[in-house]
Order: C-alpha cells, then structure tokens, then sequence
C-alpha cells in the first residue's frame, strides 16, 4: 500500500520556514505532479501569529505549542527551522523518539550536536537530513553524499560562508576597506549586527564539520577544526595579493592524506586562474575532489528564503519518496557513523606556502634579518615586496611569500621575527591555496 | 525482508564499461560501507575477451551473449555502456521488459528514443537512469531533478560538450586557430577522428534534449532544437569577442518563457564576469537558475572512463537502495512524461543581441549602407570595429554588436547584407549571452 499523503509539521515560521510554507503549499500542485505524492503541511509552530507573513496559512494548524507537531501521530516529517540549540535540539530529539523523520537547516546545531541527533536517528530507524545547513540552496549534500557516492573524497574546499565573502568581493573588486564593506553587508542584509559567527569563521567552521564528516563516512567533532577569520586581512593585504595575481577567499577545507584528514577554516590566496576566486559577492561554492571524478564544483546562493527553502523541500521529497516506499528505514543517515571518529592532523604538521605582511622599520638590513630567520627554520622565500609608503612614521609595508613550510616552523620562525624591535606588532600571516 | 545484495550485469566492456567494473571491484568495500549493501559484478559481455583491460574479472562472468545478462532472472540492474543505437536499444529495451532496471550513459539513445524507453520503464515499473549521460561526472540529472525538485526550472546555460570547449579554450587563451585547436584536441584524446558529432552541436543537442526533458517533465525531440556547432568560428572572431570583453563559449541552452520552451545549441558571447566563461579546457559547466534556487552551477569533467563510471555507480546505488527498500516501484523515471510535448518557441521569433563578423571592399559609405539595411529591419547597432588589416585584397574585417534583435528580422537584413557586391560571402553570426 503506497502512502500518497504525507503530513508535515513545521517548527519555526520565521524568514527560512515562512519559505518552507511558501513552496508547500504555492508550489504543492508541481511537486505533485513531479513525484505523484501529496505534501500537506499539517501544522506550524510559532509564538506569534498575528504578524502577515505573505502567505496564506488558512489550511494550517496554527500552534503555539511543540507538543501539538512533536506528539500527533498523523505527522511523518518535522521541519525544523527554529535556530540555535535551545529548544531546537530538544524537539529534534523528540521528534526521532517519536519516528519521525526530521529535516533542519541548522548547521551549528548538527556540528555541535551530530552525534546524538544522528544515533537518535538511527536508534528509531527514521532519517534526519540537513541539505540546507551547507551552501543554502546549492545540493551539495546530495551530491557529495549520492552524486559522488562511488568516490574516496580526496579535498574539499568550501567557500560556504556568504558574509565573509561579499565583505572580501567588496575589498578585492572595489578597494573598500574591511570595516566599510562590513558595514554596506550589513546594510544589505549579509551580515548580521552581530557579524561575528560569520567574521571569526566559526559558521564556515559548522559547515566544514558538516562536509567533512560526509566525506570521512565519520563524525568530525567541530574541536577539531583549526579556524581563523577574515578579520585581521585589511585592503594592503588584498591589493597585496592581487599584484601577485591572488583574491583572498575564506575557504574550509578538508583534505584527505595518509588516514588523517586535515581540516581548517580560513582566509588563502587563490589563484586568480582557480574558479574559486572567481564566486563573488554572497554567493557560495564548494570545490570537491574525488579519486575518480576529479575536481567538480558545486556553486549557489548560501542564504536567503527561498534557497534555503528549496534545500529543505528537496529533504521532505526524499524522506516521502522513502516513506512511500517504507517507511523508517533510516539509511540515509547511517551514511556517517556517529561513534566513529577520523584520525586528524595536527594542524602544526601541516604545510602550506605562506604570504606574510609586517610593517618594518626602514632601515638597511633588516630584509637580510628577517630571510636570515626564516633560513634558519628551513623555510625559503619565493617572493618579495616592500612599498615606499611610510607608515605608523618610518615603517614600510614588507610582504613575503615563501615555499612550502611546516606550520610549526613559521610558526617558531614568526615568534623570533615579531620580536625584533624594528617590526610593528601589527603583522598577518596568511596561506596560498594548494 | 531487506535484499542485502544486488546483482548487476555490465554490457559492453570498453572504456567506460571497464571503468565501472574497476569500481564495483575495487571499490567493494567502499561502497558496502556507504551503502550497506554488496554489490556484485555477475556478468560482463563483450566480444573480445583476450584484451587486458588493467582490471581483474575473474569473479565476473565474462559472457559473449547478451541474452545470459537479458534473461538471468538473478539480475537486478543491467548497465548499457555499449554506445550507439544498436543493439544497445534492443537490449535496454528487453532488460526492462524482464523488469531489470537499466543504468545508460547513453545520451544519443535517450535523445532519440527516450520516449519509448520511459514509457517501456513505465509499463514494467522499473527505472532507466542515466546520470553520466550529461556532463559525465557531474551529478546534474540528480541535482536537478532531484536536488532542485522544488523548483519551476527558468533557464538551463550548458557548457556540455568537451571537445568544442578544449578548442574554442586553446583559440581564447592561446590564439590558436581552430583546425590547430581540433587536431590538438584529437591528439589529446579530447575529441574523436571523426569529430563532426561534437563539431556540429549534436552532441550538446542531445544532451540539451535530456536537460530540457527533466526541466519540463516532459519528453523534448531532438528536432525541437536549433542547432549550430563551432564550425564556423574564426580565431579573428575569438579575438573580436574577447576584445569586447567576452568568451565564445558553445551553449546548450534551454529558456522557459510564457509556457514556451525557447531550445537551442549555438556558440554565444559569454561575458567575462560570467562564471560559465571560466570554464575552460575539456571541462563541463551547467547555469540552472530555477523560481525559488535562483542560479546555481554544476561543473566537473564531462567525460573520461572514471568521472562517467562515477555517474554511472551513483545512478546504481540509487537503484540498490530502491531495490532494498521494494522493488520495481520506477519513480524515479516518472518524473518525465514521455507521451506529454512541451510547445517548443519556433526559434525566429527568439530576440538574442547578435554579433556580426562581415568582410567589407575597403570603401567610403558601406558602413552607411550596412547599418541602413539593419535601421531598415528595426536593428540598432550598439557597438562596430572595423580593423585596418586587408584581407582577400581589398576587404577588411567589419565587426557589429547589435542591440535585441528577433532572429527573423537578423535573418531578412543578412540576406541583404551579404547579397551586397561589396561584401564577401564569408560571413559569421553569433548571438550574446542574455
């Protein structure tokens, strides 16, 4: 007996799940016709109805409490777009407990809290799927976990969060500096007030846990993640890197070497020649390497209503397709096992090629100095640069880039150089794309 | 009672069908740990058996009749990578009559006889995929039919041909002419002896046929669209365009307008800015923009014997997966309507910005003349270079971008144009990204 109905409940009608109802029901005539099943969204959660959402919920059951979603039997899949943990993860878990199957768009929440949401999820034999928690509306979880099924995951490099980089697009293309370009992101609505999930990394950190533990078939815990931010990079160091024919990109990458992965989050110079630096703006894009695919390239819009939406309602197709055919079987989520852990590199024995911007004092031989340091911690220089412009009185602008190093070494290498009297304490050292 | 196994038989074991082997093989263990089911290589068929193919068959059947693949009721799913029209028709057709499902990278065999391999699909409630039929390994037949589902498809821009891309790329970045670019092309493997398949379009045509059917749901013929290949283009006009600040790039290209589908395959200006004309070498790219998405973009290898098997096992462990959860349920090929037509825009009423490449006598007042027989058909000139250097004695190169202009009214002014005495019958006319 095939199912022909299956009910919804969704949890959260603010931007992101007025967008859910929005599809679901002007759109339920196409994704009927396009999978023979009939989406009805039963009920939605929220604390305040009385606000005109632009879309009308006559034929929903309005709720103000989880319990009337979380308890009815008739619901088969619960969509979840509260946000935050609380008490977002509560109602997860007792939507699996109660066999339903859960769809979220809550990235900091499956990277905090995977592990558990998914041996919840297997312990009921239901599924809990997150297409939107990466890249906003571009597929990438579906192509990475079906699409590109039959491959080892060699690299991932994710340009997966919007904010950093319009703010990095504004100063690369336009020559803004990093606090106006900020400032116009959150004029526009890509940054939050409080931008500093999106400018510390640790959103772009939330998602690479999400990637990486597709990639790896195991649960990456978000400790894991070595993550910067875009916040110390100012318009020299762009311009900088735009002589050398580099744009400077917030990337997450995960990189498969001998059974360790290497994970981290953030600002590389891209070649200009890569199609990465060529995704601008808010958009977003993840670059994924497979051992027999090779390099493909999944890019969209990372935010906004109706993308995140369209992640979400390609989730509930999936899940009713599954339940039509049986339901609770849960293999999707079996995908990554929650209490398998990878090995991961220790980001000290990492190697990258290093950009390196200080402010010296002008004066004869302190180039001399500073390669003498480097030289003496094996890492060897491949470029030079230093600007007449004066700053911060007798210091100049010196930017180095240099051959693959050892995190370790410059790091012991930048200790020695950031301590000679003749170099400001205002320095940044970024990586180069490999 | 879940099938924990499932039994696959290969015909043909040329390149591509050798790279499906070598994963189903050597990646066993892979897959099952994904999957957690087994999948098994039973039988192969070919005609020569004496050639190594750098893959150990030994646990494989090695047969010379497709018949013990056709009827051998052990098995589940029969992947066509035999190419051509016959017998490869024959034989998908008889394997969904035995109510085996089928796995094709077949994209000539879709575009021509798609609508009696769905509808036979339909009648056995089994499914035919064909995902490594565009874009090789580019899981874009699931992200659009499945990770776009909630979305009305506006417009499909496809870099789906190879061949023609790995030239017009070397005459771009290199200033090669195109028989150098092609011979290149074919010395690299990129394009074959007979290159005319890729050459003229067709190629893209028929993939445009599959892209076009999933955006619709409904089956396209090949003879819905027009097509124009690469034939035609000169490094003179490669360095017009770029010139301009644009790409020659050939586009599959696939527009919804006013329930009209607007269908066709033709070199087209690519602006610069746009990611498609990043896209360079032998590598493929497909735009998608849908209702709720907006635009997104698919890119990887279009072809070669890993990234097609890649497709091929994804469209495999699919089908595993439905076989698990019940067999024979085929909705995946439903979402195509093979007995519905979707009306088809006649391409003369298509407005596109046009680029003319015309050889001119070296005279005053035809530029008067030309641009009065354009004013006369209701085309503006937006832009005209004409260079100094001769060619074919007397005639020099004259160059014009238009403003929107419908096909019919660039049609009338040409025959003209160029019946004009002044004018040499080597002419070019291209059409601009919109």
């Amino acid at each position: 007996m095939e199912k022909r109905e299956v009910s919804i409940g969704l949890l959260g009608v603010g931007t992101v799940g007025t967008g859910v109802a929005k599809i679901l029901l002007n759109q339920a005539e196409l994704l009927e016709h396009r999978t023979g099943i009939s989406f009805r969204l039963k009920s939605a959660l929220d604390l305040d109805w009385s606000r005109d959402r632009g879309v009308d919920l006559s034929s929903v059951r309005c709720v103000t409490s989880a319990d009337e979603i979380l308890d009815d039997p008739e619901i088969d899949i619960v969509v979840e777009t509260i946000g935050g943990c609380d008490p977002a993860y509560q109602y997860i878990l007792r939507a699996l407990n109660n066999s339903k199957h859960v769809v979220t768009a809550n990235k900091a929440l499956i990277a905090t809290k995977g592990r558990e949401l998914f041996s919840a999820a297997n312990a009921s034999n239901t599924d809990i799927l997150f297409e939107a928690s990466v890249g906003g509306g571009i597929p990438i979880v579906k192509g990475l976990r079906e699409g590109l099924v039959a491959n080892r995951i060699l690299n991932i490099y994710g340009i997966v969060n919007g904010t950093s980089n319009y703010i990095l697009t504004r100063m690369h293309q336009d020559g803004l500096e990093f606090e106006d370009a900020l400032r116009e992101a959150q004029d526009r609505g890509f940054a939050e007030a409080d931008p500093t999930l999106d400018i510390s990394g640790e959103d772009a950190a939330h998602k690479l846990v999400i990637l990486a533990s597709i990639a790896a078939s195991k649960m990456v815990d978000l400790s894991d993640i070595y993550t910067e931010g875009i916040a110390g990079v100012t318009k020299l160091d762009v311009d900088f890197a735009k002589s050398f024919g580099y744009t400077i990109k917030l990337l997450a990458i995960c990189r498969m070497g001998d059974g360790e992965m290497d994970l981290r989050v953030h600002p590389t110079l891209v070649p200009d020649s890569h199609l990465l630096a060529s995704v601008s703006h808010e958009l977003n894009a993840v670059f994924v390497e497979g051992d027999s695919v090779g390099k493909t390239m999944f890019y969209g819009p990372g935010a906004g209503q109706l993308p995140t939406a369209s992640a979400i309602i390609s989730d509930i197709v999936d899940l009713a397709r599954d339940i039509q055919l049986r339901a609770n079987s849960g293999y999707r989520t079996r995908t990554i096992d929650p209490f398998a852990h990878p090995t991961v590199k220790p980001v000290k024995s990492v190697s990258s090629r290093f950009y390196l911007r200080l402010y010296t004092y002008d004066a004869p031989g302190i180039l001399a100095r500073i390669s003498g340091i480097l030289g003496a911690h094996e890492i060897s220089i491949s470029s030079v640069v230093q600007l007449e412009t004066h700053v911060h009185d007798n210091y100049v602008p010196l930017v180095i880039l240099t051959h693959s190093a050892r995190e370790d070494q410059m790091e012991r290498a930048l200790a020695e150089i950031t301590s000679l009297e003749v170099i400001l304490p205002d320095y940044l050292r970024l990586r180069l794309f490999q």
